[in-house]
């Protein structure tokens, strides 16, 4: 059965929970009585499925549907989940969520999206406040994996279990806030830092451009990777945490924030901070900004993924659990090898791109190489324990006849050529996904090694057997204009 | 000239500056009392070599020497710059700096790294203050892009423009901070966050892995891009920055920071954060978790790169500017070309390394494709302005002999085969030095583009000429035996 969800408001936060729920494969019932809350949900929606498209390794489960409902107790019909996105105002929650409670199958769990208000305080009107509880997500929701979870005083065990379980399902990180506290961990740290920035430009001591600058040229490239504590221990030395609080802990004391004071939104602070922030916009409409603060996100997520850490781990671990519902293609009996194989794909990420704004040359051998092992599982070798030996690449051709562009969907197809014992001799083709341009191609022979041994030796009878019921199928496509090639200049 | 600048202090910020002068090319004067400081700066420097060399997409400038001097006086011997970058003890620091100033001759720049005392404070001391500002840098100092600059009431403005110049030619994104402050920018923001997670693992709300998660999973991937103030313009939505105050605003006056108070660092908070801390580290060492930051870095700031955003755009005009002013090795005339040409060198990272134990066979086309870049400068081929076209591979023929391990140093040897106006045919050879074995061949085919139109033209005559002198040197050495070669399987 097809997992749902009711959502409570549509807006930057109701609408990136829809859009991450829909692209994990969930339903939405969603009420927003804004009559533009549908158009405004379906751009997000747009937005969202661009960046995650881009940002995955794995492919996405099939994407859920919304249907609009008339009511709050309508959102909570059939559903395992109500997460309510109201504004912050303590009597609109409190209403809105009584009467979901008072609607709702007494198993269904509802959350609050609250940047600070304490559930205890939120759940004041609810008859059922044990399956309730805050689940803070940041903005975009479909795209930063933090979620803090927070228990009310009434809220049973049981159901910040379920809820730790089902927004891990959606591939974000829940935190359980230990404590009830306003404002939970992520926001007081923010709230400290915004009101600090504030501050910095009503004195006059810098632009909106300019505290953006202190941060992003600055201890932000950090604070993706590692945070605050695990950067700081590091700022010690080779003397760790204590020295490093001993040498920084007395600045604590001296006057560099303003501390006790909240700037007052004066009009004058307003117009400038309006008026800068404008500036610093350059024309771009919310919606582009919007594309390239998630082309930003997916390429640092995606390097974080590369060294398995922070956000990344998160996603590498979401991305397995992913691919772990969908098994490796292993070569079956069933399989109609009259065609070219197409055993992977991929897409130009941002660390590909060189000086010339075009894919670097090895990245073609790297999806080529993906492609390879991609062929070798499907011929049933494992590449985890390379107990039966694996194949070495021992000669490669590659022709470049297109550029691959950043963000470009890739697509490689494979024909066997030739196979004895000791080796293997294969054609792929590297397509565009859109106009089907060809851009590359490589034609590899390997040699099969025992990788204990470190040398040449005959494969498995059972890989054999399989690469050569594929090449007898083969034998009947016609052989690639490019194999077989030498390189030279014609008459020069 | 070689330009040169004297260091005060080689701890973790000094130690920082000395790395990042050095690898830019500045020979450095350091003065340290440690009797370590020589060893530590040694381990750093390794360090910043390993992270901005996998860093940058073209070659650094050769590396500076380092002299260690007995005194400050002769740390600002013969420099342009003298940095201060002493413990933040205010006498301390004033009673360097007066020393330093009687000493130096009147036009070398004097900079304090303080992170946060005034620049009027600190010049008390000093004889001529007109040369002397605060430039205030953050760890790594080797590659986080930001330097706040803040005059004292007595900095001549030129001084301030020749230190804007001068961190700009190291890479740097000086930041001019508009009026006296304690603290600058930059640390009255990280400030008020770091003593609102101190509060949040005193008051037991979360460990310090649960605030580091808070932010790098949250708000930090975010402030690695945009910041603080562009990201919240987007979340006001279509409505824009004045709608996000406007929301927002009055959130301020709630109590989610601790504001007033100063957690006071007890011994058992201290117990505390060190335990998690070390727990956190997992018995990493503070080189080890170094590696792993700068790993990150590097990860972010090319994901940044491709982007071309934030610490990404800094990186990549220092880029062009290293290209445009490298005095790389072009044909000279003298030269003598009766053997290959060679011109690369590399040494096999761990990023390389795949699942079989050796470099991923893209590694070897990407070592190839820098030992063709290093051609085509040799050639007269600007690289940062590609203002003449530049040379696209068409084709690539890679043969693997044996297998490059890590930290095998690589050499690449090259012959010209063939040339027309349009195109070029080289043969790369991979040698490992030390047993000086042939690990791999490349024979590539090159177009000569234009790279405005983005279509094949004629190279530029003098570009011609060159390669036409060395082929013509080159007809004379044999063919390579691997040269011309078709990929298949004899007989099968």
């Amino acid at each position: 059965m097809r997992r749902a969800v009711g959502l409570l408001g549509g807006g930057v936060i109701g609408g990136g929970w829809a859009a991450r729920f829909l692209l994990q494969g969930f339903d939405v019932r969603l009420y927003d009585p804004d009559p533009e809350a549908e158009r405004k949900m379906g751009e997000m929606l747009a937005n969202a499925r661009r960046a995650l498209t881009s940002l995955s390794a794995v492919p996405l489960p099939p994407e859920g549907t919304v249907t609009m409902v008339a009511t709050p107790a309508e959102a909570a019909r059939g559903v395992e989940l109500v997460q309510e996105s109201a504004p912050e105002r303590v009597e609109l929650k409190q209403a809105l969520l009584a009467e979901v409670c008072a609607a709702a199958a007494p198993e269904v769990l509802i959350a609050s999206s609250t940047s600070g208000l304490r559930p205890t305080l939120l759940a004041e009107g609810m008859a059922n406040p044990g399956r309730f509880l805050v689940a803070h997500p940041f903005n975009p929701v479909y795209l930063l994996p933090l979620v803090e979870l927070c228990a009310g005083e009434r809220t049973a065990p049981a159901a910040m279990e379920r809820a730790r379980a089902l927004y891990g399902s959606l591939g974000m990180a829940p935190l359980v806030v230990r404590k009830e506290i306003d404002g939970f961990v992520a926001d007081r740290m923010l709230e400290a830092l915004w009101r600090e920035a504030l501050w910095l430009v009503n004195d006059g001591i810098a632009s909106v451009e300019e505290v953006d600058d202190a941060i992003r040229l600055g201890a932000g490239l950090r604070w993706a990777s590692m945070g605050t504590f695990l950067t700081y221990r590091i700022a010690g030395g080779e003397a760790g945490m204590r020295h490093f609080m001993a040498q920084f802990g007395p600045a604590l004391q001296w006057p560099w924030t303003r501390l006790t004071d909240v700037p007052e939104l004066t009009d004058e602070l307003l117009d400038t901070i309006v008026a800068q922030s404008d500036e610093q916009a350059g024309g771009r409409s919310a919606r582009e900004l919007e594309q390239v603060r998630d082309d930003c996100l997916v390429s640092v997520l995606q390097a974080l993924r590369a060294r398995d850490i922070g956000a990344g781990a998160v996603l590498a671990r979401h991305e397995r659990a992913l691919a772990a519902a969908e098994p490796a293609r292993v070569i079956d009996a069933g399989d109609d090898l009259s065609q070219q194989l197409s055993l992977h794909t991929a897409r130009v990420e941002a660390g590909w791109v060189d000086y010339n704004g075009h894919a670097h040359e090895s990245r073609y051998l790297q999806v080529f190489g993906d492609a390879s092992d991609a062929l070798f599982t499907y011929l049933g070798i494992d590449a985890a324990s390379l107990a039966g030996g694996s194949y070495f690449t021992v000669e490669s051709h590659l022709s470049h006849l297109r550029e691959a562009l950043l963000d470009d969907r890739l697509s490689v197809t494979t024909q066997i050529l030739g196979v004895d014992p000791r080796r293997l001799h294969v054609f792929h083709s590297l397509w565009r996904e859109g106009d089907g341009a060809l851009l590359a191609t490589a034609e590899q022979l390997f040699v099969h090694v025992d990788t204990v041994a470190r040398r040449a030796a005959p494969a498995a009878p059972d890989v054999l057997a399989r690469v050569e019921r594929i090449k007898a199928a083969h034998d009947a496509l016609p052989r690639p204009q490019r194999a077989g090639r030498s390189i030279g200049i014609p008459g020069a």
